[in-house]
């Protein structure tokens, strides 16, 4: 089979959105109301484990090219075995069981038959892992529908795009006593890792403040015409917020010991006018295009500050549609030193000299983490520059060792959070949020993250 | 006279905080109550002027390290005579008076009777300009009383740190008729100066974010036993907010045209645990000294949004007590191109290769601001690489020309109010602050900073 091109064999836009119309759509992103919700269910923890699986058998649900590059990742992981594939893309769901085949593995069984095919799929028995990399709006209904069919679930980011959606994960996973994971593959970055193991070994002294982002020129990937321009342009017609918090924030969440020593309390948010996809559609779609009249709302800047029950702060910001390079920031702010990153720099007090940022050079040799010591062979050639192999890597170790998750189901939505409460705060002109602890007080007594060898 | 050190020759902390207890320097500092003020006079606009004068003679309150940094200054600009010096430190003022005498000019006349004898000082007739660089609990009252005994006033930043103080400068320049100018050096920065030229020639597109900040480690300048050290920690026992906001928020309102086309609407704050302080007063002082055992409040790490009437959003950040290097970010946004300070780096659309920043080298040479390749020359072996000669040339020269001010009343107070803003934003966890509009609406139709040459 030759690799298409899903600009041309992809289906319409249409049914991608799933027939929802703006309305429809905007209920399906964002929960505009107050979070009122009481939770009907007792946590589990942060130490929640199940019994360890000799093989977790996986089905896929969205093989576009990210739901694709980890099928490719499992395929170099140890005991695991894909059972079936299920895309609204024919073509593509058989191209990827093509890579599956000419590993000498049986096929993947496909489904295929429109946008609620997985509802098939989860009829199964023998799948225990649902993988799910659609569009965001399906993450929720998908996830919950699984583990409420008894399977674990790990979901692309962010988890869940409005505080209901992340009560839903919590809840579902709570009752059904299945694990939710957010593949938050940042948070398996060589950098992001090596300043969990500073922050574990003191070099920071106390943690202070931290600061993440997603800033990436997405315009001509939210408008083109194939994989994510099919859908991932329209959110930015109805929400004005941080969409995509999670490459920021969860990484940060992790080295400042989120939902395991300190919480998220509160949320403040402003964006700033919405000038960059008008610009470019004008300027690169043809004049049939509809996109080109569309109203964009979302600001092409957003910034959040976010306060935890320490007291720390954490600035996060969201630009996919201004012209200038690739960052996450990652900066790590402590009594004693900093971290940033894009590019890594390092300035600890009584070591560096002068007053500038150092190389990071001497402290990777120092402060690698062990993960990427082990593993660094096999993650090189992975998507994002090994990350994604990592994520999935330690997302079957921890299913067949039976331990807890790196990346529980509190921690999807707490950084998923984000999403909904930015939006909120946008929209009330900068008024504080009141973040949801779906811990509901663990994150007190949680064990922290280990540094796994 | 040889120099004298301050530490041993200087008065006593007590005598340079005026015998305020920490309630009466908290209100000095901070007022908490709401901003209900009815202001009583009218605008006079950006464009104000007065006749020129073909002399300024200035008298200075205040002549510490960035005091005497100005009269060096001052001394190598034609047009300016330094009729008298005010400082509670006889020493330095005879000190400072010397360089005076040094280059054969007349010796100022001399007012070190204790903290307020620049009331005698303003009984004069023949002087101008008042030029203040007290500590901050005197910003205010010293340029009100100068403006009502007939003279213009200069003052160092920030120019108050309430909302009343800077009502009180607004009312007092317009009831007076006098200028009132706060002395924001790093408005004059090349750097700063090169990105107006740029948002003038429309290199930025339509700008859409800023970013500014004051990163600097003061603990040993703030607990040094000299020059600031001896004023300069008390604020950080009493307030939590950004208390020196006008070197990163200055340039970027210059930028964006605050007051002259757009105008702050909204400021909200978080604060970080504060640390710094205590840590190195521990570590660093002598058991003797009180400081040791201090309470500072003021969070190591304090970050604020404010959003404009154009709905433009701006970072600003404070932090003077963790270890690491220097920056006031400098970050300019725009639909087109991408300006970051320190160091400073570019991305323009279509003209930058990759997805990198590039070098400013190239751009130095189209957007050099032309009061930088006239003065340069002048300007390099001045205070703070040279930007303090600049805006004490342009100081004097729109006096001498009769002129507006570059920086009038309304920027002072604009810029200045981020200081009360802030605390309250942070007391009230990070509810929004209505900025108040200085200008009292003449913001929509004052003309733009001219671009001088």
């Amino acid at each position: 089979m030759t690799k298409t091109t899903r600009s041309n064999n992809g289906p319409s836009r249409r049914s991608v959105l799933g027939g929802l119309g703006a309305v429809g759509a905007s209920l399906a992103f964002a929960s505009r109301g107050r979070a009122a919700r009481q939770p009907t269910t007792q946590p589990y923890g942060a130490d929640f484990r199940v019994d360890p699986l000799e093989t977790v058998r996986i089905a896929f649900v969205g093989v576009g090219l990210q739901g694709g590059s980890h099928v490719e990742n499992f395929l170099a992981i140890p005991g695991v075995d894909i059972r079936a594939i299920c895309d609204i893309d024919a073509p593509r769901a058989q191209e990827v069981a093509g890579w599956v085949e000419k590993r000498g593995r049986p096929a993947p069984e496909l489904y295929t038959r429109g946008e609620t095919d997985w509802r098939r799929l989860l009829e199964r028995d023998d799948i225990d892992l649902v993988f799910n990399a659609t569009p965001w709006q399906w993450h929720v209904p998908v996830c919950v529908a699984a583990m409420e069919s008894g399977k674990h679930t790990a979901v692309e980011v962010p988890a869940a795009t409005t505080l209901d959606g992340c009560w839903q994960l919590v809840e579902t996973a709570e009752k059904t006593r299945r694990h939710c994971v957010m593949m938050e593959n940042c948070n398996y970055g060589r950098s992001e890792l090596m300043t969990l193991v500073m922050a574990r070994r003191g070099l920071f002294g106390e943690i202070l403040h931290a600061e993440g982002a997603y800033i990436h020129d997405l315009r001509s990937i939210k408008l083109s015409n194939a994989n994510e321009g099919l859908w991932r342009w329209q959110p930015s017609t109805l929400l004005d917020g941080n969409l995509y918090p999670t490459h920021g924030l969860g990484p940060v969440a992790q080295v400042l010991d989120i939902n395991r020593g300190d919480q998220f309390t509160k949320l403040v948010s402003m964006s700033s006018p919405a000038r960059g996809l008008s610009m470019w559609a004008q300027e690169h779609l043809p004049e049939s295009d509809p996109r080109r009249n569309a109203e964009f709302v979302l600001g092409d800047m957003n910034t959040s500050l976010i306060q935890t029950a320490q007291g720390r702060t954490i600035m996060l910001q969201h630009d996919t549609t201004t012209p200038r390079p690739y960052t996450r920031l990652h900066h790590i702010q402590g009594t004693r030193a900093t971290f940033k990153g894009f590019p890594d720099r390092m300035y600890v007090e009584g070591r560096t000299d002068g007053h500038r940022f150092e190389s990071i050079d001497a402290y990777r040799k120092e402060y690698d983490h062990p993960l990427w010591t082990r593993l660094a062979v096999q993650a090189v050639g992975a998507g994002h520059g090994g990350m994604d192999y990592l994520e999935d890597y330690r997302l079957i170790e921890s299913l067949r060792t039976g331990t807890p998750m790196d990346m529980n189901v509190y921690d999807a939505a707490a950084v998923s959070a984000a999403v909904d409460l930015s939006i909120r705060s946008v929209a009330e002109g900068g008024m504080p949020q009141e973040y949801p602890d779906f811990t509901r007080g663990q994150w007190k007594t949680n064990s922290k993250l280990e540094i796994v060898g």
